[in-house]
């Protein structure tokens, strides 16, 4: 094989190898929140990887490099076709196909990978996995309060404390119904001002300011057009993404009211979170774990009324001990026009998404990820070829038992196998060489137990006569024996 | 919104749309063979969804349609990736790339969606679900068994009968040795030897006895080439083929023997069988749940030694009630030559491959798929916007009971909300009019034995008097009642 090409064994740019640890955390998560949504009466669906690039409101290229942000291919049949890169358009596309054969409304759950072909970074990866649940058909805002319910219960059976995290409510018609008394009615200069409000957190109400009103140029000089506001709407609109939401749900109703009611857009608003409000005391979400908060914009386009995010407010810390906040750990809102696009006709629709990676994240900033730390198998020493039967009668066993256990195979000695054993965080070795077999024994380190050991002994010596952890039974009481070990029993 | 473009919603062709009770039987086998999996200290890995072109063994296109058989895109950087299409590929690249930081045997598992750009057709997708065991590092036959015994116990996990399926083991080295014999030793020939081979059952051995030779014209005149072996190497191989498979592991070996014992690879390869037979004896698993079967090849190139396949034994049936074998559900093989891809230096490797689609079609047809049955959620009817508190009470209730639940949200009244539980499959529908409230009651209706009444009864009449399984309880009895409904007590 020397003349051969050799590829060099390298990771695609953006997608990742993730082992046991993080996998196990990561399906703790999935397999809470899953049962969450079923018991709310959620139904599983799952969609292709693949939509047309039409279907998921891109659309089609006549440059050399189509549909930005997305991964797309042209097929046999000259179709454009992406793979997804939310849970929320595959399902628009499936309810605007299936509308008539579907109970409605239609509840539907979702997990599974999403990609988006974007420049990758540190912990930017162009692959991640979602899990979303969707109410279509519904436009009362229980529909809308269901969906915070279901986060904060989702977050709490994936391991969260309730003083972890919090839930932001707001509604889009607030502040559309504010800039419509300011005669603000455009949708491009509406999301204008959204893009604006988005960056309070980062530039404070004064670096705001600008980019509602002419514009901004930041610290390098480069200048960011603002989306053309007079003075007396960007002071509303201040005014209203500043209200405080420190009390409870109907305080800061009253306080945005003062600001927003008027319109009739801002009344609808109102209106839904007054009703979301009432429905999430009902569901038992108590006004500390869901606020409403008029700062919350949510970046994507489609959203049409209620907006939720949720937020991590424990403190965590960067690698050099700095305290960064989290930020958002998942979010959704009402989209009534997704639908729409396929159909025309308005179908109303709310939802909301878990980023699982970004909660493995949070639970681990919280001290909370125990699943990463699991054990390894119980390793069966091999010591010659000819008792190989007698190792594979011990594994299976352990097995039997619950046990998860191995043979060696691969082809060292003893040492090797130990610090295998040892790497594989194995609780215990099993040892049956040829006294043990002709005695009717079996030997067992507690590799634990001779771990915590060790590390109170001075000398090799020393630890070659104490042999810790290390006992020699008989054989039938193998199982037993490894059970008090892997149980932690004394 | 009149103007704007409206896509047609519709599927990418070869991609589907999966529901809950489909998706709940997937979910229910990755499960169990996982759990068999990691009993055997096997560590799940996932690596990426995209591979580079070269790394997955493909190469570079000089054409407008690259990589014939895969997903690929070039990426910013000019470089191809494509959608891995099976879960061993990138664990060779993962394992070139980790090599001197992995426990030696590396044992991982995996499940996860590969990609297939084939044409589609009825039953054939261009995405589905893998689940694989695999050991890295052991030359050993042992690691051979291994495999049979976890494929053995996935199955049974998954909810096969024994007598359902049959494992089948073979060797590459017995027919290359067999053929080294007759002085056919170039590669290319040994695969055209093996295709032949696999057509056994389809043309029966005078089929194949053309395909051996100077090729075969079939009815429509259409010829494809044979392997142009002389007449005596064609009955050596068809008399190895068909040695029977009937026996015990040992009696198809010693008839085996027979044909090919004499060249060093065969002898090789019996060697390794007859191993791999005493492992699968001390892992328990019986002569007739893995048998010796020459006539098993597998089609793809790679294996270099050991090969598995597993096959459902029960006979299904056609959409026409024709019977049909079903064949294989899985399979995999020694592969020591794939990491040298990348490294140059030869990696003994071995693994199976469980099909979950095809595992979930075999356990469909052998009348074993009860979690597709599985029931919807508890409705609470939704009479009155003022009483909404009252059924998110009750339906709360039901949840922290463990008993899915939800509040009908849609707009509809009294008569669609029935049909809407009746389809979501509800074990039960919760009724607080405004008589219940007042009065501290609740109404209960058990739709199985509604549905089960309804069956016998002649005329509307009959049923609205007799209202079938229908109770009216106080309120706090609620719990209790749907409990002995959802549990099935009578």
């Amino acid at each position: 094989m020397n003349d051969t090409f050799r590829p060099i064994a390298r990771l695609a740019r953006g997608f990742m190898d993730r082992r046991a640890g993080e996998l196990r955390a990561e399906r703790r998560i999935i397999e809470a929140v899953s049962n969450v949504y079923e018991r709310y009466g959620f139904e599983r669906l799952d969609t292709g990887s693949f939509e047309y690039a039409d279907a998921l409101g891109k659309f089609l290229p006549d440059a050399d490099r189509p549909n930005e942000g997305v991964f797309a291919l042209q097929d046999d049949d000259e179709q454009w076709m992406a793979l997804r890169y939310d849970l929320t358009a595959p399902l628009a596309r499936f309810v605007a196909q299936n509308w008539e054969s579907l109970p409605k409304p239609f509840r539907r759950y979702a997990f599974g990978t999403v990609w988006r072909n974007e420049k990758p970074g540190p912990g930017r990866g162009r692959e991640f996995i979602q899990c979303d649940a969707d109410t279509v058909g519904s436009a009362r805002p229980e529909s809308d309060a269901e969906m915070i319910a279901l986060a904060v219960e989702g977050y709490e059976a994936a391991g969260l404390d309730p003083a972890d995290y919090v839930l932001k409510i707001n509604n889009r018609k607030l502040l559309n119904g504010l800039l419509a008394s300011a005669g603000v009615d455009d949708g491009r200069q509406q999301m204008a001002v959204l893009r604006a409000v988005d960056k309070l957190d980062r530039l404070g109400p004064d670096g705001v300011r600008y980019l509602l009103g002419a514009g901004r140029k930041d610290e390098s000089g480069a200048f960011t057009p603002g989306a053309g506001l007079g003075a007396k709407a960007i002071e509303s609109v201040l005014a209203f993404v500043s209200a405080s939401s420190a009390g409870s749900r109907d305080a800061t109703l009253n306080e945005i009211a003062k600001v927003v009611a008027g319109s009739a857009e801002g009344d609808a608003g109102l209106e839904e979170l007054s009703k979301i409000s009432a429905a999430l005391t009902g569901l038992g979400v108590a006004d500390d774990r869901a606020r409403i908060d008029p700062s919350v914009v949510r970046g994507l386009e489609y959203y049409t009324g209620a907006v939720f995010e949720a937020e991590l407010l424990l403190q965590t810390k960067d690698e050099r001990g700095n305290p960064v906040s989290f930020g958002s750990m998942g979010g959704g809102g009402r989209y009534d026009d997704l639908v729409a696009r396929f159909t025309g006709e308005t179908t109303p629709a709310t939802g909301f998404s878990f980023g699982v990676s970004r909660l493995a994240s949070a639970l681990r900033a919280a001290g909370k990820d125990e699943a990463a730390a699991a054990r390894g198998p119980v390793v069966v020493i091999a010591f010659d070829q000819a008792d190989m039967p007698h190792y594979f009668a011990a594994a299976s066993e352990l097995r039997a038992a619950g046990i998860p256990a191995e043979v060696y195979l691969g082809g060292s000695g003893m040492k090797a196998q130990m610090k295998y054993a040892d790497r594989r965080f194995s609780p215990a070795a099993v040892m049956l060489g040829g006294d043990e077999i002709a005695a009717g024994n079996v030997t067992i380190k507690d590799l634990d137990q001779g771990r915590a050991a060790a590390a109170g002994l001075t000398d090799h010596a020393q630890w070659k006569e104490g042999r810790p952890g290390q006992v020699t039974a008989p054989r039938d009481e193998l199982v037993a024996i490894i059970r008090r070990i892997v149980g932690g029993e004394p």
